[in-house]
């Protein structure tokens, strides 16, 4: 179970990067900056949380997620016309969809364990852990960020953390099982947000925006 | 006064919460986007401070701070009509006005007590208490920050946090009575910027920016 | 040795905060604002690197940086028409590519003294915080970013610090030297990059950019 969450885990890092490259690529970006970014996408949302939980940073201890990321922003900026074909460009989304669902569930019983500000904590740092490498990519290449659009994203893993939560104070014996579960409540419904385009609905915003 | 100040914070983070909803409605923001940028800008500022001291962060050791701000920014976001209102969104101001006061004196009186870079560090530190969170929410939602605007929202921060150093090194034994007067004209010189539109005068700008 | 950098890292911080206030002097920016962008521009990708590292902030220890850092935004603000004579703003170019190297191997000596995720993450944390504090001046003051230009600024500190740290495991013994030997790999490509106001070359983009 560690081995294969460690697998997802580089899968998940794997396909921050290349779709950081991929948004990114039409704006015209070079070499450098387009790892770098990729970089900041890959391992920036749980940066921010071991600064927050006062851990070292987990990309310190283990030089595999960098390295990945590198790695993987590099293959994509040199076959990026690979990666844009439609199929390929679908299929990541799903993976980083998975790697996000991974990581804010991880966060969560990290947080968890160490009894930091149970329980509304570990579910913060869970979503700051999902999205905070993509608001920090968006913010640095000048694109509007995730919070300002209509995109189903960090709604999924607000579900899922806050059900894991509720399932580790509750039934706390069956933590793996639960942690399993919940990953596979994000993922189904960020899944489904990408295979049918769904959008936050009109009554849940203080706008109708355009679409576009 | 431990109590008093208490909940005159608690009473900062919801104008903090409320303004910050309010500012990115005509936007078009949705239930959850509003509820994390709330968040952000209530207690934003002060987690970068206790980064920096290298403390755990505030609202791990009491999650009244994230609720609190969670409500508000619920409650704003579904009774926007409300809060709009004139009258209610010029309260708001005040509320958030004193909410920056208190936490910058906070953040001086605290720093300056870890012994912290003295003198010059508390008033930094307590300069990125009051106005951090509202910069993340700017630069997250693409608004043009605070730094960029001729808005009176700072300088009276710097003024005040300036004066508190100067009494806590100078009349030591006073502090309790040094930190309410700070507090009341960092409070009072933005009440007064607000009440009356004030600006950051001509001769202090690089360029004279068209009003609006 | 000691001393020298220090005064080194002094004017570095001095041309960071100086040419910050030049960039953003023609938006129209009060007296402030300049002084809190002079400061985070010169002591923001260091405070990141800090936090990172788990160390107490450089700046807490040592107040000289912030009080340059202010006094050049002040002076600047002050007297902007003359640093914007051509030739003093180019030599300002010049030394702010020289504390850029500077910090960028000091870092990636720190790094690597610590034993901080060897052997990349030094090189990572070098770029960090030769770029960091000019990334946040523009992301808070709605510039495009550094990353989204072709500006050769970050590519020769990559060069640099990679090199730094294969010396530094191959030749542990010369370490002074190997320092030396990178600010200056650093700086003359950088002092090349300014002259003869090079770019990253078109095969490294992923698409041409018209220039301006």
């Amino acid at each position: 179970m560690q081995s294969f969450s460690y697998w997802i885990g580089m899968a998940g890092i794997t396909a921050f990067a290349v779709t950081a490259v991929l948004v990114l690529a039409p704006k015209g970006i070079d070499l450098f900056s387009a790892t770098v970014l990729g970089i900041i996408t890959a391992v920036g949302g749980g940066t921010i949380r071991d600064l927050i939980l006062n851990v070292p940073v987990f990309w310190s201890l283990d030089l595999n997620y960098l390295w990945v990321a590198i790695g993987a922003s590099l293959v994509t900026f040199f076959a990026e016309s690979l990666f844009t074909r439609r199929e390929i460009f679908r299929l990541m989304l799903y993976v980083d969809g998975f790697g996000a669902a991974l990581f804010a569930i991880q966060t969560v019983d990290k947080s968890w364990a160490m009894d930091f500000g149970r329980p509304l904590a570990p579910v913060i740092l869970g979503i700051v852990t999902a999205i905070g490498g993509g608001l920090l990519r968006d913010v640095l290449s000048g694109r509007q960020t995730l919070l300002m659009t209509r995109e189903l994203y960090a709604t999924p893993v607000l579900i899922g953390c806050t059900l894991y939560v509720a399932l580790l104070a509750w039934i706390p014996d069956y933590r793996s099982a639960a942690a399993l579960c919940c990953v596979g409540i994000i993922f189904a419904l960020r899944a489904a947000a990408i295979r049918w385009d769904l959008t936050v609905p009109h009554w849940l915003m203080t706008k109708v925006k355009e679409p576009g």
